[in-house]
């Protein structure tokens, strides 16, 4: 039977997130909509009439300020600055659509776990369990610098407290309330038996929380549990605790090579070994035909700004590249959890060296998501060869212009996916586990790392 | 010319929060409802219809669990807990009102500086500008214990803390971006303009925060302000900061004192005397009929949880009132930070000393507001002698059973107002702002402490 494909649709509560410069692009309306209730609800009913799973929002908490050691190129070309809070959008969007999944980004650096879990508790509660959470480690400087987190960690050490951060949520989320503990037994005027609500007690490391929980057990309990680390430490994370890897390759090869290694550190965790869902991030460039696809392309592409896209590089890499030449060849890119971005650029082959024209191109359209242009046929046949060669479970689609990227998406490419049974026609559960995971159980699945803690666990 | 009367409709995202064991009354749904967006629309819109100000919401991180040393209580009889994230609320209320204000507590203790002002910027953009801050300082050792901020501070230390806290806020929605900074020119290739956003560099006691705002400025840019602080030190960080203050009075004179005090304190401040709007707390009980009222009120007396109260009382007083008898007399009320409370219940007079039934009562229902029992004209009466005795400007009404309560208001207690020329019959501004203050700009009063700040302020 043929893997049926699985689509996010990534965003950010800014404008034209990965994909600078177009802002100026009439097909986009980002940079007035990011603020405006009706641009995202419109966003939102678009990708639920094409049965995407999920709308995903990124974010972030500074501003990048690396490229030419200045904030200018970050703000002149709104570099996912100004930004608003996206979980913000949660119940409106609810509201407004009936299966649509929403996925919010936090980062375990800069929000206690109590807080966290209280927040998703309560989005999961109002969208009737259509909540996601993206997991983060965070590495701003500029966030440290606004007050947020402590001090910077190591890269591998972010992800030891954030172990221990999500060992303080499962307790809140699975293990502070029984089941049952709500009764509204008014003839014995009980309206929750305090021997079902437990505290937690945890003592840890980098966590003290007694408890219990605020939120009673909502829909999912926990999530549906997101990340998109990418380095060796972060994959080990995602392996223990995701249900869906957002990540990055090159190609189907190496998709496929760090596809099986998730679905074998998966199994090592005693999980499944599809119990996580491999979505690669896709830039999708379509048309009816190649010639308007290639010309769309084009389009998009004088539309970009160069330097806003360096600023994102900057931000995202620490490495200033203000100053060289387009044609300079790029070294020494490893920074310290950013391997992945130096690994994209320094390939192996001496003769294949990035230049700064590659960032350039690369960070100006997707942002290092791998850019497919052509027919909905076309389209279709790269997205099926990446699932059925290399194993993953579906894609996390980037847009270019917004809405313009969410309409080619809805209105080309899943029609075509749909045709050739890849796609569902209708969505089938009522939470975001049951419609992504395919299980017609809203909770996280028994084999997860959060049903071997107990309330007595450090 | 009559002082118009503005009114807020407390609530809080939990259970019947101010009038314990209402959740057993059929004319209550906040047991089920509290979870559900459609309760909370319906909510918004029947206040709406009744033209009332703004959906006030109280909020709390933490189990009550001082009365008889446990959790117990305050679980079984469903104390403010569980509960909810009200800020996740903002945005489906504002879809389905059009001119609803939306006040939401947070507390200086628990959210760094730079996510709050993140956030409300956020609700401002996304609500029009109908948003309000409700500005606590936090008291609860229940939280601290859940990893929510540093060690408890000593309360006067907290307002110094919060002093701070709003200076750093208002350098990031007032000082931070200069009003015409997004300029969208396609032609010059500039979204933003870098030299009119401004990093804050602010370097305090409490807080190091660098700045930029995330935000570009929204319509009101600031928040409403609305604050609660009862005690000395309270007062007067109020009477710096807030547009709106809500209080408890034991009676009218009480009111006129202190309300007097109130706009002193605001004028030593440089503000206008009426800058602050006076807000007590009433807990309304009204019927067509005298008869009706009193049965309603012995109806909901019925529903009450006793011990629940106290678990409210031992929360927000330090004070476990556990193994006394109803007759009781309650000595040494004294608690830090709950002044206001020892003072309600100690009078000075020492015939008029409050038994334990005295606290019960007082805490079952609308917890320490005025509780008023009577037809529209007697309710009427009260409100309006509270308005031209005391000079307070409206009331933050305190519901017994939701909707219930939102109904009397909106049908009885408000036409009756309306009738007498002392309550709008429409909407006049778009923001909280214009039409809580009677103004005609979105923005803070010119005389505010926020403009006397620089970004060379320390």
């Amino acid at each position: 039977m043929t893997k049926q494909i699985r689509i996010n649709a990534f965003t950010q509560c800014s404008i034209c997130p990965q994909s600078k410069g177009q802002w100026k692009n009439p097909a986009d309306h980002s940079s007035a909509g990011y603020r405006d209730l009706d641009y995202w609800i419109d966003l939102a009913k678009t990708l639920e009439r094409g049965c995407v799973d999920a709308l995903f929002f990124a974010d972030v908490h500074g501003v990048y300020d690396v490229f030419g050691g200045s904030m200018n190129a970050g703000i002149q070309h709104a570099v996912q600055f100004p930004g608003n809070d996206p979980t913000t959008l949660a119940t409106v969007l609810a509201r407004e659509t009936q299966h649509l999944g929403l996925i919010f980004t936090l980062s375990t650096t800069y929000y206690p776990p109590f807080h966290a879990a209280k927040l998703f508790s309560s989005l999961d509660h109002f969208t009737g369990g259509r909540v996601g959470w993206n997991i983060v480690t965070s590495y701003l400087e500029s966030a440290y610098k606004n007050g947020l987190g402590s001090q910077p960690l190591e890269h591998d050490e972010r992800y030891d407290q954030a172990d221990e951060y999500l060992d303080v949520a499962y307790k809140l989320w699975e293990h502070s309330w029984e089941e049952d503990a709500v009764s509204r037994d008014v003839h014995a005027d009980v309206h929750t038996d305090p021997t079902k609500v437990h505290r937690i007690n945890h003592k840890g490391q980098y966590y003290s929380v007694q408890g219990p929980h605020m939120c009673e057990p909502s829909p999912q309990r926990t999530p549906f549990l997101v990340q998109a680390g990418q380095s060796g430490r972060g994959t080990e994370f995602g392996a223990k605790h995701a249900e869906a890897l957002f990540c990055g390759f090159r190609d189907i090869q190496e998709a496929k090579e760090k596809t099986r290694t998730i679905r074998d550190l998966c199994e090592a965790n005693g999980r499944p070994r599809d119990a996580i869902k491999v979505l690669p991030g896709v830039c999708i460039v379509c048309a009816p035909t190649e010639q308007e696809a290639q010309e769309k392309y084009r389009e998009y592409l004088s539309y970009s700004s160069p330097e806003g896209a360096l600023a994102l590089f900057g931000g995202w890499t620490g490495i200033d590249l203000a100053g060289l030449e387009p044609e300079s060849v790029l070294d020494n890119m490893e920074s310290q959890g950013m391997q992945f971005l130096a690994q994209w650029f320094n390939s192996d082959d001496p003769n294949n060296r990035a230049t700064l024209m590659d960032v350039m191109e690369y960070m100006s359209i997707g942002s290092l998501a791998k850019v497919v242009v052509g027919t909905p046929a076309q389209i279709a046949d790269y997205l099926e060869a990446m699932v059925d060669e290399a194993d993953v479970d579906g894609f996390n689609v980037i847009p270019v212009a917004q809405p313009a990227s969410a309409l080619e998406l809805v209105d080309l490419v899943i029609p075509e996916l749909q045709r050739r049974g890849r796609f569902k026609t209708h969505y089938e559960g009522n939470t975001l586990r049951e419609n992504f995971s395919h299980t017609s159980h809203p909770r996280l699945d028994p084999t997860h790392h959060a049903f071997t803690l107990s309330l007595e666990s450090p």
